[in-house]
């Protein structure tokens, strides 16, 4: 197929999830090797959780001191700088998840750089990214106008477009964070970015 | 270290998951790999899903549908016999569950083949292997007398036994199915097997 003829990865992911940190350290390097572009689509994840019944890791006994355990693993199996551990999560995400599609409506590589450093802010270095201040702060050391960002995340359109973004990833049944979908494909969690990358290699099975 | 230093790989898995299935198919083969034993333990994981607080895949709205497409695409990637799609989830998997421990404390290897042939029964021949009758008659087929596994299924110390198990995996935080534990590490799913084979070949990480 031509390069054309070649779908996105759509990159589903929370500005609060752990393993949506990891598979953003990754995923733009299995899209460059099989030359698919990647679309950066943060949600909140907390709207699908309502309609799986989910309940937030730390409210899941056992299941949480596991993935506290696998977080911190994860991260040192792909060399991922990660110093919150246990992390802080659920945090919040309305905010970042605003200023981002603020953003990407006027320059999706800003906006790709504004998410890697709210990702960097809050697992490296344990900034509350939930704080609509630390959100200006990060937005302008993306190169965005810090007044314009600010007004941008009380704006009512820009509001509208986050919860239109949820919705429209939720109709496409995605649940989780990160979420990957190529070529109609499925795919959840950080650990089956190993198999987006042998579903493109090999054309699926 | 030497062959009687290295520990085995605590292999946990639910007769009714289908997710066990396709790591019963291949964890033999990654002990064999790294000259570890595996221990076959099967337990109720319904027991700890009610200290989770998780529930059933089939009760879980969009998770339940990227579970069976995954599922599908799972077996086809492993090249696993797999006939039932969507899989007979989840089924009470007490008496099979039970026959395997009865077995197991006379002959590992003959409860082992039982094991196999029950989860072949149920997700490639479409039995229900929660029936009491067809467990005698995969006991059987294992080499085991019918009568006697009857007899034992419905045993006071036999079920005992099984609670015991059970009540072990839950206090070691084993939650799902399958669950490795190796060398202290636990790892969750079929999908992270691969992890397991690589821990296991670098010394971990």
């Amino acid at each position: 197929m031509t390069a054309a003829e070649k779908k996105p990865i759509d990159f589903y992911f929370d500005f609060s999830s752990p393993y949506g940190y990891f598979g953003s350290c990754r995923v733009d390097e299995v899209g460059q090797r099989h030359d698919r572009e990647v679309m950066w689509r943060p949600y909140l994840m907390g709207a699908a959780m309502k309609l799986t019944g989910s309940k937030p890791l730390v409210e899941r006994e056992m299941i949480r001191d596991y993935a506290y355990h696998d977080i911190a693993r994860a991260a040192r199996r792909h060399g991922i700088a990660f110093n919150q551990s246990p992390p802080p999560f659920p945090l919040p995400s309305v905010a970042p998840c605003r200023a981002f599609y603020w953003l990407c409506d006027r320059d999706p590589l800003q906006a790709r750089d504004f998410a890697r450093r709210t990702y960097a802010a809050l697992f490296v270095h344990g900034r509350n990214t939930s704080e609509v201040d630390v959100v200006v702060e990060l937005a302008s050391d993306a190169g965005a106008d810090g007044d314009e960002t600010r007004a941008a995340l009380g704006d009512q359109a820009v509001k509208d477009r986050l919860r239109q973004a949820t919705e429209l990833a939720v109709e496409r049944g995605v649940f989780g964070a990160p979420f990957f979908i190529v070529d109609g494909e499925p795919f959840w969690g950080n650990d089956r970015l190993d198999e987006v990358d042998e579903w493109l290699a090999s054309g699926g099975w």
